[in-house]
């Protein structure tokens, strides 16, 4: 049985989305960070960064979406959500998953944690204003080189598929009008009409 | 036959190594940052994204350290690099690799590029002030949690290794002293020692 600590509105949502589409075996163990749950001693044994998402396994912690996500695939194969016999397409997926990861995430995040890269309040006050363009930047590049169509790496679905709908929902937040990427706007629209993502979106946003 | 697209004192350094302990047919070209050769037409047909590494592989081009060295292992299997056969471990291995990725060099690029989350200069400096704080914090985790010894995974060298030590020699540059993380400071001593890795960091210190 694998257990995933998560929290609404954080990139979790993608392992959450990616464990129910292979049917593992999994639990989900919300982490309110309204309450600073994510810092207490207890989270900090399951995973010292103090992040969601953290999947604990029968051998251990797993943290990093993109890691999990590989695993996930790995570890359930048959769901057939990478593309496993082939070491370039799965490279494709794990630059695209890394992309998001340290570079959409991040110019995301600038909006919220800007304290983690200044302490200075008019700083954080300037990387909040230019989160609109780096972002926008970012899902440009997505729109117009990466999101090869109709899914992430051309014809076949999978967790990068998972991973930029739950960054994508992000966009409007992030003062980014979606439309803006027509294609990124229709491949988020197709992903929220499947039956499992909506029904884990909806699990995330029911009260605690 | 691969082409490694790099600049000297960028994380390209780790793929750079890797491919050479691997035993890859490559080439390396250099990119000239001085001369933003990264932002020419040329370069940006062969990586949009405007940075290094990137791989040309007989399929396509690959980026982002993390897939890139995935693939090295994966395709050099051979090289040992990687716990190929254990999906648990080499979800541990990208978990630290995505970490070094998405947050270590995140926390560093806010010293010489901070112009990429906020325009006003005095933001900029704000972010410069505090990567001594916020690179330092991520290799205390280092430091307390995430290198098993000797090497990241435990007994067993790979890619990671590689990796921690391109970000590690950024430390005194960010302003850290090493010699508060003794057992980094020691495994980075132990692969400068390395006759492949000390050839590598050699050719990309001379002159182009």
């Amino acid at each position: 049985m694998l257990t995933l600590y998560w929290a609404p509105n954080t990139c979790a949502l993608a392992a959450h989305i990616a464990l129910e589409q292979a049917g593992a075996d999994y639990q989900a163990v919300r982490v309110d960070f309204g309450r600073e749950q994510q810092r207490s001693p207890e989270y900090l044994r399951v995973n010292p960064k103090g992040r969601v998402p953290a999947l604990v396994t029968d051998r251990g912690v797993l943290t990093e979406t993109p890691a999990i996500l590989l695993y996930i695939c790995q570890s359930h194969p048959e769901a057939g959500m990478a593309p496993l016999d082939d070491a370039f397409e799965l490279a494709r997926m794990n630059a695209f998953n890394s992309y998001l990861c340290s570079t959409v995430h991040v110019a995301h995040a600038h909006r919220m944690r800007g304290y983690r890269w200044a302490d200075d309040p008019q700083a954080i006050a300037a990387m909040q204003k230019k989160v609109p363009q780096s972002v926008g930047d970012c899902f440009d590049l997505i729109e117009r080189e990466l999101l090869q169509g109709p899914w992430v790496l051309g014809q076949r679905y999978g967790v990068s598929d998972i991973y930029l709908f739950t960054l994508a929902r992000w966009l409007e937040g992030d003062g980014v009008d979606p439309e803006r990427f027509p294609r990124v706007a229709e491949h988020r629209r197709r992903m929220a009409e499947s039956p499992i993502v909506s029904r884990i979106v909806a699990a995330q946003l029911s009260p605690a």
